[in-house]
C-alpha cells in the first residue's frame, strides 16, 4: 500500500502552554534503517506528555514537535534492520515524545524497532494503549526498582488510579501480599484483583490500621499519589525495604534519617522516562501478562478525536480526572 | 594453659547513663559449640556503644550486659564447631555488644566463630581495633550498599574523619574518582590517600565547586556526619546515583522528592549493625587490605585503661574528638 507523503499532527513549536498545541499537517517521517513507521490507531494523553510540552521536564525536543508517548497502531513500512516487525502488523509502543524523539499524536509515527511491541490478541487496542503507561510504571516500580518477590509485603498508596490497581494486580499475580488504599468504592475491585486488605485513605487511623495489616513492615512501598509524608511511610517499611518514589514532583517532605538507616530502608526513584530499552521491554511483557492473565482492565475516563489534543492536554492540567484520555486519529 | 573462673568487665545493669557502667568481676564465659572464647588484648569505644548503653537504640541485652563492639585479642579456647581458629591466634571482631551478644569490653569475651577474623601480620593492634568500626563502615558504604565500582566518581564528605579518610582510600584503590570535604589541615592527608580534589566544608560556594569536580554528577555519595542537606546532596546525584545514609539519627531533612525521581537516584540507608555476617566478613577482608595495602591507618585520640570505661563513653557523649579511643584490660 503506498504511504501518503503528508499526515495529520498534533504539535508544537516548543516548549509551551497547551494553546500552542497545532493540529496541522506535517510530512510523513521516514523510519531510520532499525526504525518502524506505525500507523497510529490510538494514543493516550499522559501527564508526563505535558510537563514535556510544557517544559517542566526538559528533554531534548525537535521541532516542530509532536506530542504524546503511547500508540497502538499497525506497522506500515519498516527499515532493513527492523528484523521481526512485518507491515500490517499490530504493534505498540509507550516510550515515544521525549530524549530527541518525535511523539505518537499523529496519523504516522516512527518508532525505533526495540521500542515496539506485538499487540496481543483479543485485547481493545483502546485498552492497551490505555494500560501501556500506566501498567508499564506499575511493573517497573514493582519489580525493577522495589525488587518485589513472592512472599513480600506490598503497600500500594492510591489503589484506585490506574497505576495504583495494576500495582495491586501485578503484585497479587506475582504472589506478593498487597495492602492498599483507595475510596470504599473502589475496595471491591481491589480486592477481586488480589489486594489481601484494602484501607480508606482517609482513615483517620490510618497508619495504625496499616501497621496491623503488615506488623513485619512492607518491604515495598508504591505512593502513587506521591502526597504521602515520608514519616509514617518510612515507619511503616520492613527491615531492608523499599520505598519507590515516582511522583510528586514539587514535594520537599521531611526525611526521618534514623528511621531510615537504622532499618537498611531505601528511598528508591524513578521515572519511565530514564527506563533502558530493556526494562521497557521487560514491563512491556508485564503490560500484555496482565491484560491477557488478569481481569485488570485501564480505567479510561474520556475518547475523544486527535484533533482535540489541545483539550487534552488542558483537562489533564486542570485535573480531577478517573481515568486515562484516549484519543484516535 | 588453665582459665580462670572470674574476669574484670565493664557491664551495665539494663539501659542507662555511662555513669552507670561497672568495672567489677563476672564469670568467664564459656563458649558455645561454634563460639571462640578471646581472651582481650584491646578494644575501641564507638559513638553507637553509647546509644546501645543508653536504649537509646533499642537492641536484646542480656544482664548484667558488657558493653563494647570491637576487640582484638588472641584465641583462648574453642566450641568443637569452630574450625579454623586455634589457641594463641591473633584475631578481631566487630560486632558484639547487640542483638542479645554480649560485649567485647572485659579481659575475656565470647565471638561467634563467623564473626572472628585472623589478625593481620606486621599491623598494630591498636590501629586494628581502631580500624575495626569506620573502615567497615566505609567498606559496607561505598561497595554494599553505594554499589560503586571502577570509574565512577564518589563524594566523601568529612573526609578528615576515621569512616571518611577510609572512605577515600578505599574508592580511590578501588579505581573510584573520589571528591572529598575536609578542614584544609587534613587535604594533604586525604590527597595523599588518592583523593581527585579535596574542598573545604566551609567553602561558601560548596555546591558550585562540587557540581565543576563533578560535571556528571556523583554516583554515590556518603555524607559520614549526617549533617548535611539533601537538597543539594541530590542535586549533584548522578543519573542512577546513590546517596548512602548512615549517620544524622534525629535528623529530618527536606527530601527534594522530583529531583531524586528525575534522575533514577535512590537513598540508601544502612547500619553497620544490621549487616549479616557474609557482609561483615567482606567488609572485614576490605578493612584488612586497607591496612596492609595502602598508608591508611586510623587516627586515634587516646588510651585508656579499660578500667576506665566509662570516661571513654562521657568523653564520646560530649563530643568532640577527633579520633578514637582504645582502651586495654
Amino acid at each position: 500500500m503506498a504511504l501518503p507523503d503528508a499526515m495529520r499532527a498534533a504539535h508544537v513549536p516548543g516548549p509551551g502552554p497547551a494553546d500552542s498545541i497545532c493540529w496541522g499537517t506535517l510530512p510523513v517521517p521516514v523510519p531510520g534503517p532499525t526504525d518502524v513507521l506505525v500507523r497510529v490507531r490510538a494514543v493516550a494523553a499522559d501527564p508526563v506528555d505535558t510537563f514535556v510540552r510544557s517544559g517542566a521536564y526538559p528533554t531534548p525536543m525537535p521541532t516542530p514537535f509532536v506530542i504524546g508517548r503511547d500508540l497502538v497502531g499497525e506497522v506500515a513500512a519498516t527499515g532493513p534492520g527492523a528484523a521481526g516487525h512485518t507491515p500490517g502488523q499490530a504493534v505498540w509502543c509507550n516510550s515515544l515524545g521525549h530524549a530527541g524523539r518525535q511523539g505518537s499524536f499523529a496519523e504516522y509515527a516512527v518508532v525505533a524497532a526495540d521500542r515496539l511491541y506485538p499487540a496481543p490478541d483479543g485485547i481493545d487496542p483502546d485498552d492497551l494503549v490505555a494500560a501501556a503507561h500506566p501498567a508499564a510504571t506499575a511493573w517497573l516500580a514493582l519489580f525493577r526498582h522495589g525488587r518485589l518477590s513472592a512472599g513480600q509485603h506490598v503497600y500500594v498508596g492510591g489503589g484506585g488510579g490506574n497505576v495504583g490497581s495494576a500495582a495491586v494486580a501485578l503484585a497479587a499475580g506475582a504472589g506478593a501480599r498487597v495492602v492498599s488504599t483507595a475510596r470504599p468504592g473502589d475496595h471491591d475491585r481491589l480486592r477481586d484483583l488480589g489486594a489481601a486488605e484494602v484501607v480508606d485513605h482517609r482513615a483517620p487511623d490510618l497508619a495504625d490500621r496499616l501497621r496491623r495489616a503488615a506488623p513485619g513492615g512492607f518491604d515495598v512501598h508504591l505512593d502513587t499519589s506521591g502526597r504521602g509524608g515520608l514519616a509514617d511511610a518510612v515507619g511503616l517499611l520492613a527491615h531492608g525495604g523499599r520505598l519507590v518514589a515516582m511522583a510528586g514532583m514539587d514535594r520537599t517532605p521531611a526525611l526521618p534519617v534514623g528511621r531510615l538507616y537504622t532499618r537498611d530502608a531505601s528511598i528508591v526513584g524513578f521515572a519511565l522516562s530514564n527506563a533502558s530499552t530493556t526494562d521497557l521491554a521487560a514491563a512491556a511483557d508485564g503490560v500484555v501478562r496482565l491484560l491477557t492473565g488478569t481481569a485488570w482492565r485501564p480505567r479510561i475516563a474520556d475518547r475523544l478525536p486527535l484533533s482535540r489534543a489541545a483539550e487534552a492536554h488542558r483537562r489533564l492540567e486542570s485535573g480531577g480526572l478517573r481515568g486515562r484520555l484516549v484519543l484516535h486519529p
